[in-house]
């Protein structure tokens, strides 16, 4: 039987900093404004998964450090993921996010555009005031990536004629360069030597792509509840991720003409039921699990400069976990 | 006769570096990014006035250096603002911006959104790049005070209940805070003394105040093709300009009635026409303009701190192009 593996046994070396991250997050969006502080509490009231956060912590921990100024860039990391979330969420005019109304459809696009830009000048000026240059250059690179993939998967919505390396390059940029980022921005401020540094950058480049290729096989398969969006948005947005790209390789001319059809369609139910049916014949969604698992196995190769350690199993423990979740 | 100032010869002290900062935003937005290289070029094809780079340089003429430092910051300033803009005619729903369609319009809100980070990251990076700390702290204020300021605009959009006190906080905190800013970032990087630093940061603020008081005024009484966004666009987004709150504050209970009908109206030529009417009749845009030509004075008096120059009479050419504008 498939052992699960819960956040909170690999959360274990960092659970004292966990709070404190979560105080610290809280800290730093302090605001008088009566309207950002109540979508800021909205947003914040369900709680994600603080994976940021904790790749910031763990690689971290590494080190010999773990100050203040690491938990700022923890906290300050999974803002930034926040405003992107927020602005992603007009992007898709998505209607749930971990389980609660966005803020787009609970005040409006107009409130998420601003407290997007909100979130992400907080984050980055608590970067920016911990005083390493370094950190604070990564952030603004990997801030870049983050939107020019996002500008690319837009651009390339409807794009039937999309490459799986294309697809990767936009995965690469809007989702592992900042999972990379925590790993790198924790080994730096925790003082790792350089070469551990590259390792664990690497590790989470890895990651990320693992990550987000199981997260679009998630937007077919999950549990709405469990998955806590809605599910079968990427391809509602016109979106193709890994399945649909391995489906449209395979399937025959007049096949093709008809998945373009139904991707187009309106009619999110029968979209969903018709591509899963699709899904399944073609193995494609084992398709994208196994090239997800191919990441991961290269993830687990940049751990082994490290030698056995809590953190370390925590780091693997993540790679197990990637495939576990419900969400 | 009413002598009209041309930017042309208040800029003209500046002349030599314009070229460079208009260079110097295509370079630093750059992008191998075909949908963002694409929208740039829409957006900085028609130009604006550049009168917050100007601002920038000009404070740093009445010091030594005239520096690559300043210019880069001039540009990051233009940027960061176009970015502002940007994020603003999606909540505005905007469809014409300095005479062309905006992007929001063009290539869709999504689009705008992540554009407008975009150009944001870039802005930022840039001002951390030139090493000034004490800048890179004031972009980050002042980012937050213009976001602040919007959020604060977007929720009192529709409450005719606000006070002139609450709308120049929010004109403070959007548009005067980034006058200010360039100001005094232009005097910071031009190595100016610290009274002669504040006197032109008060100056920024004040001449700032006057601007936007203009510029809500024209929004009922430009001409469409010179002012290069849709008249009275304020109005039909439910924003209350301070035209509309000193009628508000004259009229008697039946007119209020008709006023807040008028106001949340469809009718965007019909509000036009009836507002332009009763201001007419209660003399509230006299009102206005006279309260900024208070705070155009106000400007004047900081300038008293500097002996004359080219330079000093380019800002004070700018308080008389405040009022003298069509756009």
């Amino acid at each position: 039987m498939k052992q699960t593996i819960a956040l909170e046994d690999i959360y274990a070396p960092i659970q004292e900093q966990i709070p404190s991250v979560e105080a610290t997050i809280l800290n730093i969006l302090a605001t008088s404004n009566e309207l950002a502080h109540a979508t800021i509490k909205h947003f914040f009231g369900s709680k994600g998964k603080l994976l940021r956060p904790a790749l910031c912590l763990l690689a971290a921990k590494f080190g010999k450090e773990m100050d203040e100024k690491v938990i700022r860039i923890a906290a300050a990391l999974e803002i930034f993921h926040s405003a992107t979330l927020i602005h992603d969420d007009i992007i898709d005019a998505a209607y749930l996010r971990r389980g609660l109304p966005t803020i787009n459809v609970k005040w409006g696009p107009q409130t998420a555009v601003l407290v997007g830009d909100f979130l992400y000048d907080r984050a980055l000026r608590t970067i920016f005031d911990t005083g390493i240059a370094k950190v604070t250059s990564l952030m603004y690179d990997t801030a870049e990536q983050v939107c020019d993939g996002e500008i690319l998967e837009l651009k390339e919505r409807h794009n039937y004629n999309l490459t799986e390396e294309e697809y990767f390059t936009i995965v690469e940029k809007k989702t592992a360069s900042l999972l990379s980022m925590c790993l790198e921005a924790g080994a730096i401020a925790g003082g790792l030597a350089l070469d551990d540094v590259i390792a664990l950058k690497k590790f989470g480049l890895y990651f990320g792509l693992a990550f987000q290729v199981v997260d679009d096989c998630l937007d077919f398969t999950g549990e709405e509840h469990e998955f806590g969006k809605t599910l079968g948005s990427d391809a509602d947005a016109g979106v193709l991720t890994l399945p649909v790209i391995r489906l449209i390789s395979l399937v025959n001319e007049k096949q093709k003409a008809e998945v373009f059809r139904i991707f187009k369609s309106e009619d999110s139910f029968e979209k969903l039921r018709y591509l899963k049916g699709l899904f399944s014949e073609y193995d494609a969604l084992d398709y994208a699990r196994e090239k997800a698992k191919e990441y991961a196995e290269r993830a687990q190769l940049e751990l082994s400069v490290f030698s056995d350690s809590a953190v370390k199993r925590s780091l693997e423990g993540l790679l197990t976990y990637v495939f576990d979740r419900g969400r």
